[in-house]
């Protein structure tokens, strides 16, 4: 995993101004980071396409850590605000599973920026930036459980059993160890099996 | 993930010799990388502290992705060669649970190692040497499962989801997503649930 950097919290954008810089170097850093592995993106080049300062890149975003964990905080904010939730005849357990294989093959279209998002996400785990994207996708995962509003505990617990293997077997398709087929198959059985204790 | 070498796979040791002189290498990897992240692990030091010429470093390692697989290899095989086997009164989901639980503790005394070898592992899933490892783990697992001789397709499949669930709790514990506790305790439920469908 990228080590994190040192020294001060990155800086939130207030104007819209501000928020719109910050959206166009995460833009770059997503176009910048589907070619290139982040060891190989260069600050510099960020900075160059999208049109800021080396020193404002840097005041947003300490590190490429930072940069690319921002870039899936985009991504599954992206994805909860697009998610309009379950249809009333369906199965709780093939509603998660199919909401993970759509969000999965969406990220296998993109291997290497994949890589560097979730390598960078982890980094930052348990930082705020960190919690905030786990909890809007446990969200998002609750709400495709029919349990986003007042979860019991056994809901959390079950949505974290279902991260954990979601994650997985995502790391599985990126290495070659299965193929995206048997991957998706073998998510769908460990949903099912995961989902067992919830109550009816 | 460390990106992997080009060029010619690496040597095989063959005389008895060769081989002390790789276990020397393996090990000189294991005590630097038990300190330093890979990306700060130099191949000169580890020739040095193993005494070999850094040509003969690369012979057998073409890249610190080979030489950290090669720690992880050696972990498995001696997991293997230590593992007895469960006791016959032992509930299988019990016995595999607790196996994951008691080789997890031992990877998480050194984080720094389990992360550089998990990474170079990953990055080499398809070739040969991480099939040999992805051989080796299912099948202490099988055993764990007293299914290793003539396992059916089911337990192959269920094998491989809990192996899944254990990279996904592992990570979770190594990037301060979840506690240890709380995370053999996710395991424990995962397990227990996915090997549900097993024949008793």
């Amino acid at each position: 995993m990228p080590r994190i950097a040192e020294g001060r919290p990155p800086a939130a954008p207030v104007s819209l101004e501000q928020r719109a810089r910050r959206d166009r170097i995460v833009r770059a850093a997503t176009t910048i980071g589907a070619r290139l592995p982040i060891d190989r993106v260069q600050m510099h080049d960020v900075a160059k396409a999208s049109g800021v300062a080396i020193a404002t890149l840097y005041r947003y975003f300490p590190s490429k850590t930072h940069l690319f964990a921002a870039v899936m905080a985009d991504q599954v904010a992206r994805l909860d605000a697009e998610y309009v939730g379950p249809s009333l005849d369906r199965d709780p357990a093939d509603e998660l599973s199919e909401l993970l294989i759509r969000v999965g093959r969406r990220m296998l279209e993109h291997p290497v920026l994949t890589t560097s998002i979730m390598q960078s996400n982890n980094a930052l785990t348990a930082t705020p930036l960190g919690r905030e994207v786990a909890g809007v996708s446990h969200g998002v995962m609750l709400r495709a459980l029919r349990a986003a509003h007042d979860p019991e505990p056994i809901h959390l617990r079950l949505v974290r059993l279902v991260e954990q293997n979601w994650y997985g077997v995502l790391i599985s398709i990126l290495n070659g160890h299965t193929t995206q087929e048997e991957g998706e198959e073998d998510l769908r059985l460990a949903v099912r099996l995961l989902l067992t204790p919830l109550p009816r």
